[in-house]
């Protein structure tokens, strides 16, 4: 299989159980159900779940030992979206090429969407939890991710630098480890914990600078991408004032901090025994990517 | 110790280790752990706490094993009153007498704020799950209660029939015990879910029947109660279309229903054994508040 039918069978894998996730749902009222719903089913990457995926069979995980955490994760991916776009806070109207879930619902149920699927996610890790030890530390990492100490730390910190001008480079890793670095590692080192810790520090490097590469590939997005392509409003960045890789390093910087990153990534994954040619392959989708 | 002395002794204990907690926060930017520790220190009831404190004691279950259950569900409904009190929610300025989180630190703090207490609640649960499978049970529990299948879907509905004049009976149990209910339930089972199972029925039926009379003071509070001693403003329901106990039965309508509740709650409290003053005292201040 070449990468793309690889990338294509891991998602199949995963929206299977996203798909019986979702038809499983039978909360009232139904406007809750739904506006769950639209947005788990909004499409997208599922690139946390990929990761999850891919990073067992590297280390030899069966999938169906990690799939509820890559369930899990994707839950936490939409609401964190779900309240990113709301009007105070990145102001989105558009989310993968159709209306955020605040222009469907409104602001209300968009809120209460978002807080929904952050409880279910942990609906599902506490649920794990039964499974042993190694279950539990895979779920508390997952929560430091997501949590003050992970994504909100940088949600919080991009906020507060919006409009700030005086960039540097501190407070952007600052900002790009939590708000991307700590969630796109998490499905990585999950596979690791969950493997018995299984090339940890290797996977953890390899985690955080592949969450870095994906931030500046968003950012470099935001200036040269196409609404068609990315299915969400482009140049919102400078028009916000946000503190990004571009807004400190310039275009042709960030590119260059791009390449440093990805070629960081590869030279990580040749430390790995087994099958690593689909990750490398996610590594140069990932810095290539129009989406 | 009379009703009000036991009170404070478990308000003091539960401060102690809320302060802790409050303490011990070092999550960055400033204004992320500032907006936590601003709402989860405005004081309030703390009625949760303390009836995961009073029925542990009325089971014989040692505080130690409840008290993080305890902080979980008042960091649970922190945010819930964070979340609630949104301009596009329940659109209250004051709280416990105080500027509301959002007047304070802005809306997409006050939403970050809100995902960061429901997260870190999480991380004190899960720490809680290496402790054994009735920790895991107690857990999943709380997750029940708080979720799309307990508190959100309350909420969800509360939302929905806002300005829907068909008020019937059928609707109004369901936004109550979902909104309120199920987390005035959740300590109290907790408790029993803790010992082993003990008088789970019992103390669920209780949990149930004061939930909906805690509401239901709550709405009675909201047509003849005095702002300075409640701490929020007082006749929005009417105001904003809320569907009600008082719109439902009328206020000497609710005003009965309350005291059925509270004559229920005492009369499943007969068939434990075991000191349960405190809690008959509870049922009786619950039902005589001003706050």
């Amino acid at each position: 299989m070449n990468f793309n039918e690889k990338y294509g069978a891991y998602l199949d894998e995963f929206n299977t159980v996203l798909n019986e996730f979702c038809n499983g749902l039978d909360c009232r009222p139904e406007v809750l159900k739904e506006s769950l719903k639209y947005s788990l089913q909004l499409g997208g990457k599922r690139i946390r779940p990929v990761l999850a995926l891919a990073t067992a069979d590297l280390l030899g995980l069966e999938s169906r030992k990690i799939i509820n955490f890559a369930l899990a994760l994707e839950l936490i991916h939409t609401y964190s979206l779900i309240h990113d776009d709301l009007p105070e806070m990145d102001n989105d109207d558009y989310r993968r090429g159709k209306p955020s879930n605040h222009k469907v619902f409104g602001v209300g149920n968009a809120v209460l969407a978002g807080d929904g699927l952050l409880n279910t996610s942990y609906s599902i890790l506490l649920k794990e939890c039964r499974n042993g030890a190694e279950y539990v530390s895979a779920s508390e990492y997952i929560c430091h991710c997501a949590g003050v100490y992970g994504m909100i730390a940088g949600q919080s910190a991009d906020l507060l630098h919006e409009n700030d001008k005086s960039f540097n480079e501190l407070t952007l890793n600052f900002i790009y480890e939590n708000k991307t670095g700590k969630l796109i590692m998490a499905p990585i080192v999950t596979a690791s914990i969950l493997s018995g810790g299984k090339y940890y520090s290797e996977l953890k490097a390899f985690g955080r600078d592949l969450g870095e590469l994906f931030q500046i590939t968003d950012d470099i997005l935001d200036v040269e991408g196409d609404f068609s392509k990315l299915g969400k409003s482009v140049g919102k960045d400078k028009e916000e004032g946000k503190y990004t890789s571009v807004a400190v390093y310039g275009l042709d910087g960030a590119k260059i901090r791009a390449d440093v990153l990805a070629e960081r990534c590869r030279a990580v994954l040749e430390g790995i025994d087994g099958d690593r040619g689909f990750l490398v392959g996610l590594v140069n989708y990932v810095r290539n990517r129009k989406n």
